[in-house]
This record gives C-alpha cells, structure tokens and sequence, in this order.
C-alpha cells in the first residue's frame, strides 16, 4: 500500500496491511445486532480482523503466532475463492477477546509475521507452490485444518490442482508423517479452488523432510508450465 | 461493446449491452424440453434474461427497477463467482413473462437502469466497494436478499470481505436501522466471493444514512490497500 | 511452456503439458495412506494426473477419447472454479490402472488429444464459448455428464451464463436431441462458474447440427461484447 495513502486512513478501525492485499482492523464494541447476525459467542466484545485477496494458509500460519502470543482466540477462518485470478484462496480471519487491545494486539502480530509465512510461497504464470510448517500448531492451525494442537505440522499446497497430487504422494513418502488431511477442488476442504492442499503431523524433523521433498518437486513441475517459480518473500523452511 | 459489432449481431434474441460486460437477451417461446429443464413455471411462455461478468447488485437493483415498470416477474437470480478476477460475483437473472414484449421490456428497462446502479460501485487494484439504496423495494430485491418489498433497502459491501465486517458495523451504527441479512465468503450468501454484504431495512432516511456513512468508511479503508477507489459510473446516494 | 524448461523437470512422474496450463502426470505406487485418504478403489496402483487451469470440457473430451485407447479407467473428474480469472472451470482427471504403463499411455493420449478438443474453445475480452461433440461418448463423458456411453454427445457452453440460456434454446429447437443436463451457476453442474452448459444426446447427425446451429448463435451473441471470438486452436466440428 502506499505510504501516504495508508497514512491517510484514520479511521480507529484500521491497523495496517500487509503483502497479499491484506488488511487487518478492529472493531472495539461490535453492534450488537451486528454481533447476533455474525454468531458471535458473547464473550467477544471485540474483534480482530484479518482479510487478503491472495493467500489463505500465510494468513492463518501467522494467527497461529498471534494466538499463541496474545490474549485472544480465532472465532472465524473462512475461504474465499480469490488469489486476484490466480488459483487459490483469500481469506477472511475473525479474532475475538473481551478487550480491544488483546484483539488489535492479535491483528498486529499477524501483520507483522504474513512476511515470513508468505517466504515459500512461489508462483509463475502458471500457477502457485505453498509450503508451511511449524514446530507447534496452536488453535488457527487447529480451527482450519483440524491439526493436533501442541505438536509439529506441515503444508503442501499446489495450483493447479494436479501438482498438488504429485506433491501429496512425494510428501507422505519421503518421511514418517501422518496425514491430517487432504482437500480437493471438488471434494471438501477448497472452496473450489484450483488446489489440492495436504497437511501433515508427526515428529517435527519428519514433518520438515517431508514438506522439503515436496517443495523441491513442486518446483520443478510448476516450472514445466511456465518460468522457474518465484518466493513471495524470503523462504523459510 | 464496440457499436459496429453490436450492431453485426441480427438475433432476434439479442436487445442491447450494458456496462460490466452486461447483455441483456430474450427468448420469445422457450422450447418445452428446456423449458422443464430449467424448471420455469408453465405460466411463463416467454423469458428474458440478463447476464453479467462484472456486477450482481447493481443488476438486481435494475431489475428490481424493471419489475416495478413491466408486467414481468423475476423468475430466478444466480450470483456466478466472477468478476473478471476480482473479488465478487457476476450474474444471471430471468424474468418471466406470458408475453414476449413484457419480457422484453423487463430486459430494456433494466439494461437502462445499469449505468446508475453502477454508481456507487468504486474500486481500485486491491479490490471493490458496492453500495446501493433505494426507497421501495420489489420483487427482485426480495427474491435476491429476502428484503421486505415496500420498505426502503439499503446494501453495503466490500471485497476484501474484512472491510466489508467493519462497514457492516459502521452501518448498523450510524442510524436505526434493522439488518436483512449479512453474508460473508464462506456462511452463506455468496458463492464463495471474497465480500462481505450487508443488507438493511428500516426507515428511508436511516437506510440512506447507514449506507453513506458505510461508504465513507469503506473509501477510506480500500484506499489503505491501493489507489483512491475510482466510481464505475456516477454515484447516486 | 518454454522446452527448455519442461526438458528440466526429469521426475518421473512428469509426463508432458498441452495447452490451457494442462500438466499431464503419473504415479507408479500411490502412497497407502494417500491412496485412503484420496479414497481410490484398491484395484488401482497406479494413477494418471491430468490437471489444467483452463478448460474442462476439452480435457474431459481428451480423456474420454484416452479410455477408449487404454486400458485404464476415469476415477474422478473435478471442476475447480478457475479459468484465470474467466468465466469457467479448471480441471482435475484422475485415470486409475493396475499398471503404470496404462496410467501413463491414458495421460498421453489425453495431452495429444487436447489440442484438437479445444479446437472449438472460442473467446474474447467479455468471455468464451466452448462446443464438443463426439459420435460416440465413453465412459470420462459418462461420469462427467452422466451421458449415455456409446451414443452420440454434444456439449454447448457459454460465459457469461446468459448466453449459454440462448445457446441451449438454440440448440434444442435446430435438431431432434434429447437434453442430458442442463447446468447454471446456481443451480448444480457448475462451480459457481459464469457459464450455462447444455449437453444433448441423441442420432450422430442430430447432435451435430444442434451444437453447430449453437456455435453459430454464440459466436454473434459473444462478438456483441466484445470483438470477433478467436478459437483456442482450430475447429473441429
């Protein structure tokens, strides 16, 4: 975003933005009628929101880091079909805390983490690569992709959808994880995106191997249709 | 659309273009195989069919225009994930008519109305805001959002839907008035775009007030991710 | 794709790309925990991978042409919404084998075959066209359509929506067919795509004339929008 236009935004809502046409904002007392049609728990006085036309798993790794870092729960990941024409998703992330400074503490650390958790994120004009892992899934990774709390767990994700295939059966053979899931374009877990999207747990050095081995074929099959794909940021794994 | 092609196209079925890749079409007798196909009320011997890349509110509200000054009604509204790569919906509404001119007419009056239904639709490269408003609503309004025909509606939306979270509130908070539905990416009410819309009823002056201090806000948040939003034709609220 | 680059990818599973960012793959021995998790019988070892970013119908015509020449099988055939950034479907094959050599032969007939599928893909600026016809349907068209395997088939498609509603009236009127399925955005057989799709069964020289007469129609109705449709490749009806 430009600066001075960002600079421009007062509203008390607006916190910041970052890559990926992400936005984050808060809302200190939601409306309550507002609060009912949003099936909000009464709990949450306040909200954090996140929101991005392109990405979906940098978004929710890096609420994954502000839930474990601040006062505040995720209520809400949903999935936009979106990527600005690209195969994949946005994103639309709902924190909730009883005070507003917990839930804009949340949207600020997400900001400040989508940086890293974009590094091995890689594109051309055929298509992305997306590959996550921590060592620690806390309660975003636990809410969107039903993965162990507590313990190591890795993404493979690949648009089209077909990579995405290759890359699931290279990631499960090349270490000893566990597959949490694995999403389709038209049985469950996109909201018909262009991706087939694996995700895995177990020992966090098998978790690694496996995302690593995928990364390195992923590249080279989405370079096959196209330039040699590129990180949206620093790669990190 | 260029005016010498649109001229070329001889189609009895064809009646006129409209912004947002809009076309506006007529089938004076459906054949009957299609006909129950397409599950068309007997009654309806004749249909009239408008169709979009770019736009479903500003299509609906001119529709609902065309119900209110034909003898037609509007026999279905389907929100194609669309836009052209942005982060919204096109669409495909059919009015229904016993006589072909009544369809006819539905379709003219609606690709007149387009242009400034258009006007408070404003975007920029990260993505779009929609506002619309009107006195008394119609059919199509109702059949589209589940309003209330008769009484004063008001719609506000953003892509990316997390601006669209905070409009709601700001809309909900400006004046008294009671909320018709909110929809969002993944809960309902979209085809997995990346809005979220709110819709209001209530007193016309309050619906009016709601929707402009949501459009004020929704200008100013847009604008942090990119370039002032640009208006699609010439507002109107 | 650049040869040099497609020459680079020496993974065993890369098979070749066609047009429309199709990637054609295979894997030997699917992994056991995968080969659950994606819920393929156990009869098949092996799998065959074709994905694409653009097109479904052509790579689904390929493929039915593929199990006609091979001894394999369609497992499943899935319509992600993409098109990048038009009005359709991307799509994802999967070919089952007890054998690798069949998995692989069945993906590169597909590949060889797509060239000519998408020969009447027509498009411009405001959207696409897509007709397909065969005299005899097998078993990718069976499961992607629910057509009759053996008989003849046509397919007749149009973004946006609406003037595929015109198309699939045209259709139906020029020749005695019967209709397989009609699809909307809305209303099932698309992903929320911005398409109508009419496919049609009945005598060989019937369905011919059906879709041409369509063909006929769309190219005006599309050129309205927009300038003269340009065919993917070239026409083969």
């Amino acid at each position: 975003a430009n600066p001075v236009e960002a600079a421009g935004c007062n509203l008390t809502e607006f916190i910041g933005t970052a890559v990926g046409d992400t936005i984050g904002l808060v809302i200190a007392n939601v409306d309550h009628l507002l609060h009912e049609k949003m099936k909000l728990d009464k709990k949450y006085r306040s909200i954090g929101v996140i929101g991005a036309r392109i990405g979906a798993g940098p978004q929710i790794m890096a609420a994954d880091e502000a839930v474990k870092a601040t006062n505040s729960e995720v209520i809400s990941i949903e999935l936009p079909r979106d990527t600005k024409g690209g195969a994949g998703h946005g994103s639309l992330i709902i924190f909730g805390s009883e005070d507003v400074s917990d839930a804009k503490r949340a949207v600020e650390v997400t900001l400040q983490t989508i940086d890293k958790t974009m590094g091995d994120v890689y594109s051309n004009e055929a298509g992305h690569l997306e590959f996550q892992y921590t060592a620690r899934a806390s309660y975003a990774i636990g809410k969107a992709f039903g993965a162990p709390v507590g313990k190591s767990f890795g993404l493979i994700c690949a648009g089209p959808a077909a990579i995405g295939v290759i890359l699931a059966d290279t990631a499960v053979k090349a270490a000893n994880v566990g597959i949490v899931g694995y999403a389709s374009p038209g049985n469950g877990g996109t909201s018909y995106s262009n991706e087939v999207i694996l995700t895995v747990t177990g020992d966090s050095g098998a978790v690694r191997q496996s995302v690593t081995a995928a990364r390195e074929a992923g590249l080279k099959l989405l370079g096959s249709l196209g330039a040699a794909p590129v990180s949206a940021s620093v790669p990190y794994i």
